[in-house]
C-alpha cells in the first residue's frame, strides 16, 4: 500500500531518515566515549527502541510509567524513569521490577526521598535512585552546591527501599539558545553541574556510580563529557522544526510528518485548508519567538507554505507568495513537518513507516498515555 | 475506588456538573424553539452522547470519520460530519451508511461538490450535503452572497451521489469576542448568513431543508434563531477556562479536570512541579490574550495558582502570592481546570467519572484519532 491510500491525518515515519539520525548519534556517542541511554519519550515504540539500542549498552530513559511497563514487556531490562518520582507510582514500577527489569527513579528533595524509601520498603521493593540536579534551567533539581544534595543522599543511602545510584541533570534551557555557541556553553554547564554534584557526594563518602546528563541539543552541539558516565537524548531520532532552528539537524533530516488532505481553497484570503489541525499537529509553537516562525508546521516540498492557524480539525495554510492552488487541488495530499515531534507524535496510535518513497512498509504502534 | 487511588495524570469528569450543563443547554434550546444537534467532538463518548441526546431529536455532529463510525456503532443514526469533505473519506462514510445510519457531509466549492458526487456515485452511495457558509470567520465556506453558492447547489442537486440538504455555518470568530454583547452580534451575523444563503437557494428553485448554525458562545449568548432549523454546540457540556472568559459558564461549572500529583517544590522560585505537562494539559493558551491569562490551566480550589509553564510531562505551578507548600506537600493531589477541554480531553483514552465527590463511579471510554 502507498501512503496515498491512508486516511488523513496520519503520522508518517521515514525509516531511512530515522536510521541516518540514529547512526549519527551513535557516531557522536562513540566519539565522546560515553554510554548512551536513549530517551524514548519521543518515539514511544518498541520497534524504534530496537533500532536505537543496537550497539548500545541497552538502558533506556522513559517519561511515563506506562512507557516503563511497555518497554519492559518488550524485553528491555534497564529503565530510567526520568520525571521526579511520586511514591504512589512505585506500586506499578515495583511490578515492572518483579517482572525482571531494573527501574531507576529520580528525586530532588528530602521529603521525596523519604517517601520513596518508605513506600518501596513497604512494597518489599528497592529502587536505584538518582538525585536530580538543576544545571540552570530552574525547573527541577537541587543546585550542585546545595546542602540538600547531601541530605537527600543520606536518606537514599540509608534505604531500605532505596539505593543511591548517582546524579542526573537535563539542560532544558538549551532550547532557549539562539546559536550553537550558546548551546555549547549550556552543555558545559550541564556537564559541570552533574560532575560537581557527583564529586561532592563522593567526598562525603557516598558511592555515585551514575553521572547522567543530556538533551538532544547539548549532546550534539556540546563538547567533551569528562566525568559523565551516560548521556540521554530522544528527539534527535526524528528531529523537527525546533531542532532545525537550534541547528541540531536539517529540514531534510526530519523523519516524521503528518499526511493531510487539502479540503478547501480560499484564494481571496490566500489560504487553503487541510484536515490536520490542532489535534493532528498539536498546538506547539516552539519556533514563534525565533528568527523563522514556522506557524504550526511547514508543508514538506512546498517552500514558503506554512500552517498559520489551527482549529480542532482544520489547518489554515498560507504563504507570503500567492498559493499554488492549481498544483494543490482539493483532495491533494500534503505532508506537514512538525514543530515539535514529541508533541505531534503523541496524537497518534501508530507510525506508518516508509522507506523514503510512497510505499508503507510497516505500521509501528506507539504507547501513549500514562 | 476514590480518585486518590488513580494514576496521575488522569482525566476526571464530574457527572453532576455535566448534567447541569446539559440541562441548561436543553432549556436554552427549548426557549429558542429550534432543534439541537450536539457536537460530540469535545466529549467523544457514547455514554455522554446518551445523556446529551435525551429529549432531543437524535442527530449529532462529529469532527472525524472515526467518530462517525463509533457513534453509528453505538446506535446513532443521524450523523453530520462537519469538516469539509475530501472525497476519499466517503469510502468509510458509505460503509457507515450501509450499516444503517445517515451521514451528512459539507462542502464549500464546486470542485469539492463534483468530487463528492462522482466518488459517491462510484461507490453506489448517495450523501446529503450541506453547503458551508462563511459568516465572517474567514476559515471555510462561501459567503452568503457568492455566485459559487448557486453553482455548488446546482452540482449537488444534479447528483447522482449527492443530495442538496441545506446550508451550515459556524461562527468560530465568536471566540475572539471580549464581551457578551459582541458575541451576540456575531451570533446574529451567523444566523443572518445562513438564512440569507438558504433564501437565495430557495429563490433559485432549490430545496433547503436544513439551516444549521452554531457554536457554544453564539447559542448561549445570542438572541433568537429565526429561520434556523438546527443549532450545533459541543464544548458547553464541559466548559473550560476559555468559556469562562467568554462568559458562557462559571469556573464552578467546568466538568472536566486533570488529576495530577505534586512532584517537586522550588520555594526559591516560588514554583512547584506537578506531573501534568504539555501532554496531560495540551499546549492550548487560549486565554493568553484575554484579561486573565490562566497559563496552561488553574488549580481547582487553590485561588491564584496556575500552571505557568509546561514541558512534556512537567507542569510548573506558580502564583503571585507565596505558594502554600505546607498544604501541598510532595505527593499531594491537585486538579487542573483546562483552558480548552476539547484539546485536553483528546490526550486521554477515558474519563474517570465522579458524582462531585471523590468516588469514581464509572470509567467512560473516548474515541480519539481519525
Amino acid at each position: 500500500m502507498t501512503f496515498s491510500h491512508l486516511p488523513t491525518p496520519s503520522l508518517l515515519l521515514d525509516r531511512s531518515r530515522l536510521e541516518t539520525n540514529i547512526a549519527r548519534m551513535a557516531s557522536r556517542m562513540a566519539a565522546l566515549g560515553v554510554a548512551f541511554r536513549p530517551h524514548l519519550k519521543t518515539a514511544k515504540s518498541a520497534e524504534i527502541a530496537a533500532l536505537v539500542l543496537a550497539g548500545q549498552f541497552g538502558g533506556i530513559t522513559v517519561s511515563t510509567v506506562r512507557e516503563a511497563e511497555y518497554f519492559a514487556a518488550h524485553g528491555i531490562t534497564d529503565i530510567l524513569y526520568a520525571v521526579g518520582i511520586a511514591a504512589a507510582k512505585l506500586d506499578r514500577l515495583a511490578a515492572v521490577q518483579a517482572g525482571g527489569a531494573r527501574v531507576s527513579v529520580i528525586t530532588d528533595s528530602v521529603a521525596g526521598a523519604r517517601a520513596c524509601a518508605a513506600h518501596a520498603a513497604a512494597l518489599g521493593a528497592a529502587f536505584d535512585v538518582l538525585i536530580e540536579i538543576d544545571c540552570g534551567e530552574g525547573r527541577a533539581g537541587v543546585t550542585p552546591d546545595a546542602d540538600a544534595l547531601l541530605d537527600i543522599a543520606a536518606v537514599l543511602a540509608a534505604g531500605p527501599g532505596t539505593r543511591l545510584a548517582g546524579v542526573l541533570t537535563h539542560a532544558g534551557h538549551a532550547y532557549a539558545c539562539r546559536t550553537p555557541e550558546d548551546v555549547a556553553k549550556v552543555a558545559e554547564a550541564e556537564r559541570s553541574a552533574a560532575v560537581t554534584a557527583a564529586r561532592r557526594l563522593r567526598a562525603a563518602g557516598h558511592v555515585c556510580p551514575t553521572v547522567s546528563v543530556g538533551s538532544t541539543p547539548t549532546v550534539l552541539l556540546g563538547g567533551a563529557r569528562d566525568g559523565v558516565t551516560e548521556v540521554r537524548a530522544g528527539v534527535y531520532m526524528f528531529g523537527d522544526l525546533s531542532q532545525v532552528e537550534l541547528g541540531t539537524c536539517r529540514e531534510e533530516d526530519i523523519a516524521v510528518s503528518v499526511l493531510a488532505t487539502v479540503i478547501g481553497h480560499r484564494p481571496e484570503h490566500n489560504t487553503l485548508l487541510i484536515d490536520a489541525g490542532a489535534l493532528a499537529l498539536s498546538k506547539d509553537v516552539g519556533t514563534r519567538l525565533g528568527p523563522r516562525d514556522t506557524g504550526y508546521g511547514l508543508l514538506d516540498g512546498w517552500p514558503g507554505l506554512r500552517v498559520e492557524r489551527v482549529y480542532q480539525e482544520h489547518g489554515v495554510v498560507t504563504a507570503s507568495e500567492p498559493l499554488p492552488y492549481d498544483a494543490l487541488p482539493i483532495g491533494a495530499r500534503v505532508r506537514v513537518l512538525p514543530n515539535h515531534s514529541c508533541m505531534t507524535g503523541a496524537m497518534y496510535d501508530a507510525y506508518h513507516v516508509t522507506d523514503g518513497g510512497a510505499e508503507v512498509v510497516a505500521v509501528w504502534p506507539r504507547v501513549n498515555g500514562w
